[in-house]
């Protein structure tokens, strides 16, 4: 790992070699966690969790992948915190650094928060998710997982659907895969695709021939407020039906980086498909691939 | 400890010998943790805390117990999850499956929901509480607390007293203490107990003559909308007065799952009465019996 | 450390000989914190954290102590507790204790409430504040900070500025400062002063050649209601602007123990001074002190 790789905050923070190392090394860890072997590589190390956001599955996901390295993770309760007392986010940093800790994971609402966090803090900083702006660790499972699929990612057709415009997801992931030869095909509702179009394809265009469909969270407040939908009309509009999954690659999986509205942005009966889905491998990488960066970070 | 017992949603799940076995070790574990030694049987070892409803002593006492062994311990914050964002029961159990937790402790406000829970994940999952259903480790833990000090459970006279018919802690105790020789006394206001009046008495009867009164509390919402009396009104009618503790056996005790209610369902001179209160036992093997289900489920 | 010492209440409870031995111990774990180097003294050990108010900075600077040491540490989340249930605090305590920690941190509204628990538990019990009582490991924290940078503490002239009526971090220092040989100016609006004016000083006269100044956080609720005062206007009267903190001692530094106002209590130029600021070094000290704390009490 290079000196450079000092934080996580942006898929372009990676070398090549650097997102070769993470997909490599989180699939090793993801055959020991199915071993039950453990790996104490960060033992006696503390890893702090800074979630201005609510999280289920990043904040267990880290956790998890912290306390399976030997770490210790100290996790800030936000919503009883000096952030309620007007705390500036430089303070919180400052304060926090002079703590020591070995890595912190920061998620909030601001993009580039999470670097102006790694600009005051002395250990890394993993971004967990800033905004509309990235997520990367949620693109290097995605990625780890597909590969782990089609034993490749060059030349995968990957549609991402969903309000693309929102999307930290989204965006981690087209930066990621573009560079590991994926064909990355955004689509969605018009009012929630970016300004600028650049890739930008139609529900049914993406889908047609996909090897991999990337479902992503609507947002009930932006389904009621921008799209005036109700559930059912989006599915119908814009969601993975049977019939629209049907119109992708033969062998095409699913993914959703969870957690998902059933029957809005996908059908049941797709999601479940024990075949086709990849969305319970995409929450294993999510440990593997996460075990990876802190070690690889914090090591 | 047979193939079977993979999981711990009911009292129904366990064998005979598998309840001796669970007792027996909570003694060793009471012993060790009295003298300060410290086992290590599940070092390295993960357990989920997933608690939908608030818990004071149930998650602290899973939280120590795992500790005691060495296990490490993530919390859910159901409060700040995804369950917010309307995932279902379902999704939270595969999300969590996935990250391959070594067992997974859950507290739910549905009936069967921690069965539903198990029925998805690979892990031991136990019941920390379901609705009105069961609360299997509350049950062990007072049987454990009744055979240390009586030396016995075979003959005891128990009535538990309160709101039965809502009691997960009633209904695991009936049928444990049952099965163990005990003869179990029901009681309770009528409004507050079950529709099958089968063992149920008149608290005055339930009291009479008891080597264990184990009182419940009263939701205190419960006891303005159903019963309509202030908190005096119902400790004189149904409450363990010390009046009414005069007439159990000469050596009764006294026994509470807590939060106790003083002055409502228990005066305070009976529940601190330090030669016939099991309340303070009753916690500590309430950690010594989560001990012993989490080393032999995740063992 | 004396028998005595069996609980870190107030300053008080101290001897000479035991502040003393926290300072030392305190400077050998800040070094050993910088070097990476890490302590198991308590390994095996657990350590309750009991936070009954909002808290960022010392629930999780035990918690990393407590890490930093080997313990593990379980937080009992007061917001979803039996505490909503109407628990009194007796009742909690008993239950805690039963569950046998190694040790128990304790932060309350209620002046004595730590006082009231230690009384119950058999282990050790810090005192992380207690409404406008004590803070003493912010004290000694206080304390070894400035010991650090100056080399001594007999004989310094140390500003504490602010709502010294409801301070505990300014009554714990005055306690423990003044038995350290250095000299306690108070001073704050005079409806923030306490009724006993004893070394009470105008804020210009307590900064004036003073060779700390400690800043103390303005709750914005009290600047509203008792002083009727916008932000800048606290300032200019009470607060460290620049030119106030010119009429220091020339190598005079700025302590606070956070959560910062800026612009209310403190003007950014001067928490922001690298060379004068000590802010930073007392957080870290905040770990190296309760280490020290937690090992003399618990280990």
């Amino acid at each position: 790992m290079s000196e450079l790789f000092v934080d996580l905050l942006s898929i372009n923070d990676l070398g090549d070699d650097q997102i070769a190392r993470v997909l490599d090394r989180a699939d090793s860890f993801l055959a020991a966690n199915r071993a039950g072997e453990r790996a104490r590589t960060l033992d006696g190390r503390i890893v702090f969790n800074l979630f201005y956001e609510n999280s289920t599955r990043t904040l267990m996901s880290f956790a998890t992948a912290a306390h399976r390295l030997g770490a210790s993770v100290v996790t800030l309760p936000v919503e009883q915190s000096s952030v309620k007392k007007g705390e500036t986010l430089r303070d919180t940093a400052h304060t926090l650094n002079a703590m020591r800790p070995d890595a912190l994971v920061v998620r909030h609402g601001d993009n580039q928060a999470p670097a102006v966090v790694a600009g005051i803090m002395d250990c890394p900083v993993l971004n967990a998710g800033d905004g509309t702006n990235e997520h990367p660790t949620q693109a290097l499972l995605d990625a780890a997982t597909m590969r782990a699929h089609f034993g490749k990612l060059d030349g995968l057709k990957v549609a991402i659907v969903g309000d693309i415009r929102h999307s930290r997801v989204a965006h981690s992931n087209a930066l990621l895969l573009s560079r590991l030869g994926a064909e990355v095909r955004l689509a969605g509702p018009p009012m929630l695709m970016p300004d600028d179009r650049d890739g930008a394809f139609s529900v049914e265009d993406a889908i047609a021939d996909a090897d991999v469909v990337m479902m992503l969270r609507v947002q009930r407040e932006r389904l009621e407020e921008d799209l005036g939908d109700a559930p059912g009309e989006y599915l119908a509009r814009y969601g993975l039906t049977r019939d629209r999954f049907a119109t992708a690659a033969p062998n095409a999986v699913v993914m959703h980086p969870g957690p998902m509205n059933r029957g809005v942005e996908i059908e049941s009966a797709v999601a479940d498909d024990p075949d086709r889905s990849l969305i319970g491998l995409q929450v294993e990488y999510g440990v593997a691939v996460r075990m990876a960066c802190l070690e690889l970070l914090a090591g």
